[in-house]
């Protein structure tokens, strides 16, 4: 079974238990002829692989009266995969979720580094550092590149760790996000196993 | 004594009394005869002015020495008008600082309304909403604008209160978040005070 999670920036497949990502902008999904069932962000791509048969939207498969109207499949995907807990799924945005009891707690969504990046650089030329990961979250900065770090973590930190539950981390900055929090369960397969139980749940194969 | 807090959108001045801003790409300095004490954070404004006889450089007055190398001066003039308390200047860039005791205790940047609006359309034209400054902090959102408003406005909420300080408000969007912060002491006048203090420790006038 193919399983495909659409981003804005990239394919990610998972065959088995192997995955691996495409570019959005270089990958011909008319080139797969086996059945994948996908999930998909991108309304561009979305609208592409509507005519495409073996192409199967799992959007189509799922309960969406649990969250709400205008939430993306992905962060339900990743909620459907947990019980309880917060999830981070840091990619071109990142977005934060809650699940307490099987029940959806809502969310709320932050920029991902390269959005936020090109905030800081968009404002002055002066704040146009990368962001250290490794920053002492408990030192406020005394120079540049860390008060920009500071900005862009630490707020997420603060609001995160307020919520007292367990974190789960997902997406291409997980491993990058997990400098920051620390006691996070890293899991990159998290919207898989939520698009293998949304399968399961609707009988699909 | 004519003042003027000159950042990356306009010229702040304040002549006596009164208050009032021009637009950094439409007004023309050297229209302006009599003496003006400035700070300038606009690196191509701050080049030109230097030729400008009759507007000082309030920068060169002041002791960084207390700060860090690479801080802007608005920070610096925000931090010296005050003795204890943590300052927000909700300008193009948000940027917090904190002063205890008089001395100078490290800060962080944020970015303002119009980049982190820009910031979240770039990721997608679904995150293209206006921020909600009426949001309800203790909620988890479950609706779009509230997930992108809560992201913006909650973490950085989060983030100030952890430092259970005096809170300052100054700069163009201070009565948009003086509703999120609405323990916070707004007070427009906070960089033309600390100015005035720059002014009579260097005996200036």
């Amino acid at each position: 079974m193919l399983l495909c999670d659409i981003g804005n920036t990239s394919y990610h497949f998972l065959d088995g238990k192997t995955e691996y990502k495409k570019y959005a902008t270089l990958f011909d999904p008319s080139s797969l002829h086996e059945r994948v069932y996908y999930i998909c962000v991108n309304p561009q791509l979305k609208n592409r692989l509507r005519d495409l048969k073996n192409w199967i939207d799992l959007s189509l498969y799922t309960d969406f009266s649990k969250y709400y109207k205008t939430i993306g499949v992905d962060r339900v995907a990743a909620c459907e995969a947990i019980e309880d807990g917060l999830i981070i799924d840091a990619g071109s945005a990142i977005t934060v979720d809650i699940v307490k009891d099987g029940v959806y707690g809502g969310g709320f969504i932050y920029p991902g580094v390269r959005a936020m990046s090109q905030a800081y650089k968009n404002i002055s030329s002066a704040l146009d550092y990368s962001f250290n990961f490794e920053l002492d979250l408990d030192k406020m900065p005394k120079n540049s590149q860390d008060a920009i770090s500071y900005g862009y973590l630490k707020t997420l930190y603060s609001e995160v760790v307020s919520h007292n539950m367990n974190i789960y981390l997902t997406g291409g900055f997980a491993k990058e996000f997990a400098k920051i929090f620390k006691d996070a369960k890293v899991d990159e397969m998290l919207i898989f196993k939520g698009m293998q139980k949304i399968i399961k749940k609707a009988d699909l194969c």
